[in-house]
């Protein structure tokens, strides 16, 4: 494991993929998860550390950053600019 | 102007249409702007401030806080939860 933590990136699939997929890794021993998403797919990120935090570890993760930001995707010369979202979660001691 | 600043809620609009609202609110003095979205328009939220403070305000405003929360929405028996996001938008000194 990564200083970082796990990433995982939220993209197509349903966000209860997602969710179980983050449930696993804490189960795993992991104290840190990283969840990625960009585009349309933020809402879907937030949507997941949600219910994380609220109805399935309650008071025992917390959501310690939520950083924003831009990336460049495609080639020259058709790149094109897509906002992105960074949600770390952490287990409580 | 209350102590929080300016709050725009970001919904069904286009993104310039948002980004439009930030910039005349910075234009009109205000020194905080703040983003809420939830749902789906989570992402729009996100491409407005990252607009605003990569194409339009360069070096002049800058992200001091993203937020994301849970919120009740509809009347009882019908109540559902949805993931809410607030972004903060300072103006630099």
């Amino acid at each position: 494991m990564s200083e970082q933590g796990n990433v995982i990136f939220v993209g197509r699939k349903s966000v209860m993929n997602y969710v179980l997929a983050v449930l696993l890794q804490f189960d795993a021993g992991a104290k840190k998860v990283v969840l990625k998403a960009r585009g349309k797919a933020i809402s879907k990120a937030v949507d997941v550390a949600e219910i994380v935090k609220r109805r399935l570890l309650e008071n025992k993760v917390e959501i310690v950053e939520c950083k924003i930001d831009t990336e460049d995707v495609g080639e020259e010369p058709n790149v094109r600019k897509v906002s992105t979202i960074e949600i770390a979660l952490e287990a409580k001691e």
